[in-house]
């Protein structure tokens, strides 16, 4: 049995990969898709190479029109967007995967520090399932309205998730210095991401706050570590993100032991490798996939743990989880359509 | 007066842009030049954009020929190559400086651990001045032989400086985070290095130990500090060194006075920028020049200090920082030659 | 029933991307793969993304031991290399697609000349069928020795078969301004196409002669036309040859018809796509796809007709022609392990 | 004598070359810089590398201001903007370099045509001088209004003069294929070149039309050639341009005779270089300088002439061409400013 999914926001970065990677998922019929525009036209005529894979009008955003057409609404929607119509799906009984940060917060509270809007849903947050895989299987199978997890927040949490669970107390904040490529900031022209300003450059930014640095926190958990800094910056590269994690961990830590601990809790991801002693990721190596690479090393004089993770930031970053989730939610293969 | 110079190694990324610079240096004359090459050729013929400009045959290096021409000799040959070359340029009254790692370090007894080779020349090692003009700039003003800092080294320790002279106390390993452009790597052949490998790629390296981390320990002096952890990456550009430092401080730091801190010990100096709150620096920005730039911030909630320096590894970061070097042991203007 | 596959040479960017492309074929079994170097090992440890997906041995390479893993041979190796195999392959039964120039030409008398040096297998090159699917599908389902097409005659044999067909006569000879990405060099280490050479440059090379223009003229056939003048270039990119074709025709030509032409003659291909009027195509539009896109243009003042193609070197170019040229050969679906 | 100057637009990709060449310029004084912006603001926090460099107010444009300040005024202006301030300069006795195509017709009626705008200014038209030095010398020596050849039109013509001046006819028409680098293209924000959309990427475009292409012909001037088809392409780099050209010339041609020749005219030029025999022009060779190169070919069998030419598009191709027009015009030492 085939499932009918809907897309709003095709022409966005991450809209336009889940439109590629659902063409052709062996499960999935695409009946529905939407973007920012004056009126519909044929999704071909927008991206011709989908001339022969998919014959289908792109429409203006309506969700009563996506539920009828689909029993999964993806919404690739801009923050503050999305949350104008969660309601109306959910209450025509259809499931949701937000792209966007609007449900990834449970307190409505939060949104106007962290992202500078008050939230219209606070209802629905509650039901709210944050969407990584790896650490929230269970819930993500009962979800109706999944959050989808930040680009940053996926390659951060999963580098993490290893040493947290093994309980392991930091002596000092938990540094993540991050770095980006382009298509992580979205489709909008702007000058500062024009070819010639980040060709031949690299940059950090949002030095003192980003709101993915609040995500991480949150969904870590209660592990009484003394703080998450994180730095983001901007790689000369279309796709990718790379985070470099240093942990000062109390007592005696054994780089090995770390590794063995997460290729175990690993072990059974589909998508998630932890690489052999001395090797670290690369992002050549996830560029495309679904996949999370991680290495793990140990500076013996500082006694600094460091673990460095891989994700292509609009697949395992964005789309590529989003219908990883999708398969959860509806009892798919959990890989179908992303190998 | 002009001041005669010799250049061993032009044909390398560093030994190019120190012909470069030299080339239209007002107060010095370039007399020779030598290449890895099997037999002497118009240096025109290598460079075709020197044609008009600098008219010389580029030899097979000869240590003899060099001192007979020139009265100030640039070695910018190999690790362990340099070395060899030294000697025979001080017995003759000619002063070196030297863009190898080779006189970097005072103990003959480091090399071993820390490059894998013996060194051949422990008396000169003694005399060798660290070229690191905002550190060290009286002693470097007697030089005779100059050890020019690493690229790495340079962006971190002028980061680092401030925070060091002010005497701050850190609670945990100092976090360097640095990354390269690919003309760090040098000018040999390597499939690694190959555009398709590195082109929208980006990965860490060495992150166990690269020799740069040493340099900056040893150069940074006695201070305390609960050690240092560097971890270099390699960005897909041409140029640049961008260095994200993490500081912990004992007790409560103002990064306002950090900042001032640092406007004031670098007012007077000619190549390094402190901007302004708020503002980093980025490769662009310093791109093609000898300048560092330095933007200073805060992480309020977990009290970490972050410092961003940003050099161009074949200006400041090498050849830039030789010929500042010279000027100041010659008695020339330090900018001559770099604006 | 599964198609066993062996593949010569896995470690050149061709011999990866057919690994890549075959792994996930449905209708292939991969049982044999080699490749340059001194001893077995696991195919996982060349290719770390390959685990959990092929278990395989990377051997030494053996025809005779491929030939008892296989059912079809493909040789990705390099020119010359692949006529001292091909016969201990056709000799076993099996059949053959050589990626490399070996076979292309029928006369063994024009490799001297176009490639230096001479064939040592005349007699299979008689046999030999170039596999341009578009041009020539009948003769490959028959073959058992293919010569896959190089990536330059790829793409402007594509543009140029609508031309031909219509028997539009030339009044002046073809000019072929080709420009490609640089895994079309392949992957020797070299320092003329390390980043730091290619970044932010583009050049011309092999402008007087290059053995594509030679193969352009050869499958093109008896046209009559006053010659070809092809001229490479190489693109700061990793993937993508875009050719652009100018055309003067003696009579007056309607760029309209020459497009209905190419629409009509491409109508069932599977990987040919004519761009309506106005579109031109890009390289973005066809990474890592089999597709060929044609774009055809006039300029009225002048009359000159212009084709502009684009495909992707590793895919069209290279690989993913071979795997279509296998599944045609096999009898399998000619789009199976493509989309 | 320290010439003064005015730059209208320094926040273009022109103005700001223009503005970092003039700032090192040993016969020049800036004293006005204008900017499309709301108030006055220092040019040291618009570009923080002028910083005691230059110590100026960046501000709104005005020509009577501008005009007062400085006795040559350079306007970096959008095309059809800049004809609104010409007349206001001239007739306080100021000389003009005008980068934006609003001078480079004679004709007023060419403007609606060429680049769709009525010309408000056609009794300035008439004294315009087209600035090509090295076609055009002596009339610039007295131009008061000079129109800075576009960046296209100069790669080409530089190619195209030698084989024009020594009469050689032409069989077909002469075709150029032009790539040029991102920066040609200025600097508004536009979601097509964003740098996700140009990294990887490679493409014709307007290929039916540019008014570059008129540009050249115009400035050929009559030269019985059957007419000249420009294509222009848009190359993943920051700043260049490489024009490759085809010429099919009646009767034999040498293309020893036409490399001597070009040698011969452009034997005194600054700023033109002729590669030897078998060598061709790269856009690294002249990145960052004011040079052209030329390299030229011949393919024997389709007796096609190849004439190849590299510049840097804003510093020849652009705002280079401007200073060396501007030390033309004020009785400068031609190269000043430019090595």
């Amino acid at each position: 049995m085939t499932l009918k999914v809907a897309i709003a926001g095709v022409t966005g970065y991450s809209g336009e990969e889940l439109l590629k990677i659902l063409a052709y998922h062996p499960g999935v019929e695409i009946t529905y898709v939407s973007a920012k525009q004056e009126r519909s036209q044929k999704i071909q005529e927008i991206f011709p190479y989908l001339k022969g894979v998919l014959d289908l009008d792109c429409r203006v955003w309506d969700p009563e029109e996506a539920c009828k057409a689909a029993d999964m609404v993806f919404l690739s929607l801009p923050h503050s967007v999305s949350m104008a119509s969660v309601p109306a799906v959910l209450k025509r009984g259809k499931k949701v995967i937000d792209i966007s940060a609007d449900y990834r917060f449970s307190e409505a509270g939060d949104y106007p520090r962290i992202y500078g809007f008050e939230h219209t849903d606070p209802v629905n947050l509650k039901q709210a399932v944050y969407g990584l895989p790896e650490m929230n299987r269970k819930a993500i199978g009962a979800a109706r309205l999944l959050a989808n997890p930040g680009c940053y927040p996926t390659g951060a949490l999963l580098g993490l998730l290893p040493v947290h669970r093994m309980g392991l107390k930091l002596k000092s904040p938990c540094i993540i210095d991050a770095k980006s490529g382009v298509t992580g900031a979205g489709r909008k022209a702007s000058k500062a991401l024009m070819f010639p300003e980040v060709q031949e450059n690299f940059r950090a930014y949002k030095v003192q706050a980003h709101p993915h640095e609040e995500e991480i926190k949150t969904h870590l958990g209660p592990v009484g570590w003394p703080g998450i800094a994180f730095v983001p910056h901007l790689l000369p590269v279309r796709r990718g993100i790379l985070s470099t994690i240093y942990l000062q961990t109390e007592g005696p830590v054994i780089a090995e032991e770390v590794r063995k601990h997460a290729e175990s809790i690993y072990a059974k991801e589909p998508f998630v490798r932890v690489l052999p002693e001395g090797s670290f990721p690369e992002l050549a190596h996830v560029r495309g996939t679904n996949q999370c690479h991680i290495g793990i090393g140990f500076k013996e004089r500082t006694q600094t743990l460091i673990v460095v993770t891989a994700i292509d930031n609009l697949q395992k970053g964005a789309s590529g989880q989003a219908v990883q989730n999708m398969n959860i939610m509806c009892g798919l293969e959990e890989t179908a359509g992303l190998r």
